[in-house]
């Protein structure tokens, strides 16, 4: 399995929480398919249809991934441009209110500040005990990118949720339809290609498509001021995604074995212990891949495992360093890294 | 010149107006970096300050591409991109007007009806008629991708102008600080890797961030619900660009000559004279590098060109073939062409 991720031969890369791993079979699909837009051209009939069916295959298998209807799952960039389909399709206004956590990624917070809307900030546990009459959205990570520990994104009722599900999906099993919106970036534990993603949205009919792009419309009419959007998801689609990386993509999500959760659990509860010897945790037991600690230089430490190859990093403006374990993390890797200087 | 691009050795690829050609070198910095990216991970601080001079370094290329200064230029991933970006931070109401051609494409039409402001819709000649009091935007194409014919971008006065600039930037002259805002689409004349592009602002303080991005922020500060937007354009940067296809894209803009204008000015010429024998041209003399003309079955002669391997697309809707022209067009190609059955 570690022989599908060409990184892991040098490296004991503790990294996903940013990039995953890029597999052999992914790079190579990317491969192929440069080689076929520099010596062909990105031209076709069929170069089109493939680039078409590429698109359904991996919003198929997102879909798997999240546990939703494909019809659900609208393919994009990033979290954050999950977030902002999100945030600006809603129209909030002044006196709106969005809940949200102190714990949140700027991909997220960008789009609550530029919604206009108050913000409700609390402590993840004490998020529910915000939400009021005036709440038009509950907005919070699946888990935490600084402390690793998941949020309470099921304890809210009777008002929409969207979940930042970037160091969730992939990580531990999802079922995104439990929630109203929830974003997937896949470039991180899924190992997909840089730029590339998805938002699961429950009802799609229900949300104002605020930056149409060509894949969101079945028609269109300029005389009317109209266009008739896609069935489902799709209609937030944010646009052209290299035919490169969709290849990249469907290859990546082919490359995760079936207890490819089990794993991973499995590695970041050996990662835990080891760890918990040697440094103080802000991650409890039993949460999902990432392994947040306290150092009083992190990025010293980062730089110095980095000399030996052993890839974490540090949550800047924290005394926290954050480890990534995945279903390819092995004890040797985690033995370099608890054996850091 | 024409070695630099691998795809003119079989094709007679005259369809830069969807994609350009790949040269040689934008496709080999692609697989540079892909084994890079493969082989030793996505990460580390060489990494990340590599990809970020590799943003400011295509940002001026792109620049002096538009005859503006890197600081009005922000990265997008299409020109589709660029005009959300300006629709949706104009935050029109209702009762504003926009005016626009009916000539332009859906990635400016589509941030059109997004923005809820009434359209007023009319021949590229009758735009200038059209603004009135209520006009809060004037948008257009500076090239129609539709009849390859220019339109009046320098008609207006004292009113915002959003030029569409997919089928000008890289194909003729520009100067983008003659407008409010000008969108660039690399991949198409400046023959760049899929989504990349560009959208020159020429006050970025006047227009609102509607849809931020981790590059938008200089720092922020959630529970003061606000953040510090990067000095310039920069801060409408939409979002990660793969660091393969931001070395591509330099590549790609160091391929073109310094006469590459004229040259694909000159080839234009000639295959409208070679055509205007044959066929009814709707695209006038002296415009930019297409030439569409009418027939009697668009697809049907794309089809039989593409089984010949030359490359044209139709105009869909419309009984309309285009035939894209760059500096890398000879004679050869176009002669094939005009040798269509």
């Amino acid at each position: 399995m570690r022989e599908a991720y060409p990184v892991l031969e040098r490296f004991a890369y503790l990294n996903a929480g940013t990039f995953g791993p890029l597999a052999k079979a992914t790079a190579e699909a990317m491969r192929d398919q440069l080689a076929v837009d520099e010596a062909e051209g990105r031209q076709g009939k069929q170069y089109f249809e493939r680039m078409l069916a590429l698109r359904e295959d991996v919003r198929g298998k997102l879909a798997a991934v999240a546990g939703a209807a494909p019809e659900l799952v609208a393919l994009t960039s990033s979290t954050t441009e999950g977030c902002n389909i999100v945030l600006a399709g809603l129209r909030l206004e002044h006196d709106d209110e969005v809940v949200t956590s102190d714990e949140e990624h700027f991909g997220l917070i960008g789009a609550l500040i530029a919604s206009g809307a108050r913000l409700r900030i609390g402590r993840p546990d004490e998020l529910p005990g915000l939400v009021g009459p005036r709440t038009r959205l509950v907005a919070l990570s699946h888990v935490s990118w600084v402390t690793g520990n998941r949020l309470p994104v099921e304890a809210f009722e009777g008002v929409p949720v969207l979940v930042d599900g970037a160091q969730a999906a992939g990580a531990i099993p999802v079922d995104a339809t439990a929630f109203d919106y929830y974003t997937i970036s896949a470039q991180k534990w899924l190992c997909g290609p840089d730029a590339t993603g998805a938002l699961v949205v429950r009802e799609p009919d229900s949300l104002a498509i605020a930056a149409p792009s060509y894949f969101s419309q079945e028609a269109y009419d300029l005389s009317e001021g109209t266009f008739e959007p896609k069935a489902g998801a799709a209609r937030f689609d944010t646009g052209w995604i290299p035919t490169a990386s969709l290849a990249g993509l469907s290859a990546a999500l082919d490359v995760h074995p079936a207890d490819c959760y089990e794993r991973a659990a499995s590695a970041t509860s050996r990662c835990r212990e080891l760890l918990a010897e040697r440094v103080e945790l802000v991650t409890r037991p039993d949460q999902a891949t990432l392994i947040s600690f306290r150092h009083d230089d992190p990025p010293g430490l980062v730089e110095r495992l980095a000399e030996r190859d052993v890839i974490v990093r540090d949550i800047p403006k924290t005394d926290l360093v954050r480890v990534s374990c995945g279903y390819w993390t092995n004890d040797a890797d985690l033995e370099r890294l608890a054996a850091a200087p």
